[in-house]
């Protein structure tokens, strides 16, 4: 019988099963290998003392000299003879590079089909703990931003000024991050689009902010120290909403309410998705593309969060697989137009036996 | 004659070659290709808009669906079609599930050996003064560190205190970040680390920051923007500083100062990291591996800088190669060892034919 192994070849930073199975991240890459009940890393002399005194209880930490390193085929060779193991499965995204010069030099190794590390979806009160602490982190940057907006004034052609300056995207979203930073968080690429610049549900925002328009402000803070994520999304107007914005609005919290309600253990993210979209389209919100390209929901309605920002599971209307338990997921329904902007509203949730707790202590409201 | 095109599939956040080829990045990954003077990338609707606003001129900007998408498998084999290529050139990181499913699919695609975009180690005018924008507010980082270390007030048992709070490296970060993020930057891992700390060079520090003690500040930001990062580090004492740390301190900043003045057009990066290691052997300081670790001098002496934070060339001991001119490299020798911590000192220079041109202003100086 074949015997194999799990090897993983990454920095950590940007590789969240790195992180869970190591226990720590690097700049640079070092491997990380399992064998039935045996577990290491293998890093360079530059990271061997980090890799002692931050790996995971149960992972050996080994040097790279050890294995006749630092020429990556030697060890993994020397690895295969230690495990005396036939086959590595590494994960999806492993080096095709790495992988190549392995097989060319005998060692067989094989993509893992699948979920590297299922029990990532389930998190521990360990985990839940530190993707709150980041979550709050993310509601005292929405917060900041929720106080200048207040301190705004508007000029005669309806602009906002902050303390006499115009307030632009940019210097919204360095508020925010500088709130986060404040708690220990990385931010990167915080999202503060305001008016038709909202209705690209990716477009991070630019220049001055008008009133009367929304504004969308996606939060998501990695912890510096844990490396788990939050995820929030707050939806406002500086002065008077329009009626039509109004509407968006009430459809679109009607829609993350009623999902909300719903997820429990055993709920199926597709008929979640579309719960959603049903309960957008009774408000009469329609999904479709047209001149000015895609307008209504077009995107999932969720995603797992953890060691990674975007993880499994998917809440997408191509996912049917019945929630397990234990998972965190944002419930993140919107509402795209290209006439007048768009309206998002997140919530992040742990997946319960008989319904969901919200992590997110965030205030809900639309005119500001 | 088999036709080849280059293909990458990134996310661009974490993939600078895709930056760099498609001008712009998103948070999800997609599709890159380059046959002759074709070049384009493929992508979902949600990143659509996004991309025909943002890609660099002369990349066509296709959906997805275009290709009968989302199916990878699928939009490559269309892809291949419509270019007519018989093998994709990938690189080396390319993700190996999806490597392996093209192949299974019959459509060939091979890891490319070298560097994909070797012209990427030559910045253009553009190039320089983005890096330089990043550079400057490292620096503006630094200067309020420098300014926090200045107002600390120093304990009986030499522990330094700041607005009469411990200050930690944490605390520290933060408000260095904080200088960086409102200059528009994503701080990613500034390291201070204090004392002992300072002898593991990939150490980002943590707790209490002890006076008479080298304090180590490696500071990277990368531009939210432009995604160009800037690189630098200094160490200082609050306090006073040990006369082995003054003569450590000393050799390292003679090493930078006699590397700097080797770098140019034409000097091999071996010989500048030899140069390094002898100006120090010269002062007394030897590199070697003792109970406690590694000691002395470790790491290399430099790397280049752009939309990578470490990219070629390196100024490795390993590294024959001659620079060609038109790099942007750090030139950072150091000195640690686990008895009283470590010294680096960093600047960033731009190869030149008959020297380099320093893109770091920060002053140096040991006691503050």
């Amino acid at each position: 019988m074949l015997k194999f192994a799990r090897m993983i070849l990454a920095s950590g930073e940007n590789c969240p099963d790195m992180r869970y199975a190591a226990g720590f991240s690097t700049p640079d890459e070092f491997f990380y290998y399992e064998s039935g009940d045996v577990r290491g890393v293998i890093c360079s002399a530059l990271e061997f003392n980090r890799a002692r005194s931050q790996a995971r209880p149960g992972v050996a930490v080994r040097a790279e000299s050890e294995f006749g390193g630092p020429d990556r085929v030697t060890v993994v060779r020397n690895l295969a003879a230690e495990l005396q193991v036939d086959c590595f499965l590494v994960p999806q995204d492993f080096p095709f590079g790495t992988a190549e010069k392995l097989r060319q030099a005998g060692i067989t190794v094989e993509p893992f089909d699948g979920v590297f590390f299922p029990e990532r979806e389930f998190k521990s009160d360990e985990e839940i703990r530190q993707v709150t602490i980041s979550q709050r982190a993310g509601e005292a940057g929405c917060r900041r931003a929720f106080e200048i907006l207040r301190e705004t004034e508007i000029s005669r052609d309806r602009m906002l000024y902050w303390n006499s300056q115009p307030l632009t995207s940019e210097l919204l979203r360095s508020e925010i991050d500088i709130a986060m930073v404040k708690l220990g968080m990385l931010p990167t690429g915080t999202i503060c689009a305001g008016g038709i610049q909202g209705s690209q549900p990716h477009n991070t925002g630019s220049g001055h902010l008008p009133a009367d328009m929304p504004i969308v402000m996606d939060i998501f803070p990695r912890s510096a120290t844990s490396g788990y994520w939050g995820d929030l999304t707050r939806t406002v107007v500086r002065g008077k909403a329009s009626d039509i914005v109004k509407k968006a609005y009430d459809a679109v919290l009607a829609a993350r309410e009623t999902c909300k309600a719903a997820v429990c253990t055993g709920a199926n993210p597709a008929q979640l998705h579309q719960l959603a979209v049903s309960t957008m389209e009774k408000a009469g919100f329609y999904t479709g593309r047209g001149d000015k390209g895609d307008f209504g929901f077009f995107h999932g309605l969720g995603h797992g969060v953890g060691l990674d920002i975007h993880e499994a599971p998917r809440l997408s209307p191509r996912n049917p697989e019945p929630l397990k338990g234990g998972e965190i997921v944002t419930v993140e329904p919107g509402l795209y137009y290209p006439e007048w902007g768009g309206i998002r509203l997140e919530d992040l949730v742990v997946v319960k036996e008989n319904g969901c707790c919200c992590l997110t202590e965030l205030e809900d409201f639309l005119e500001i």
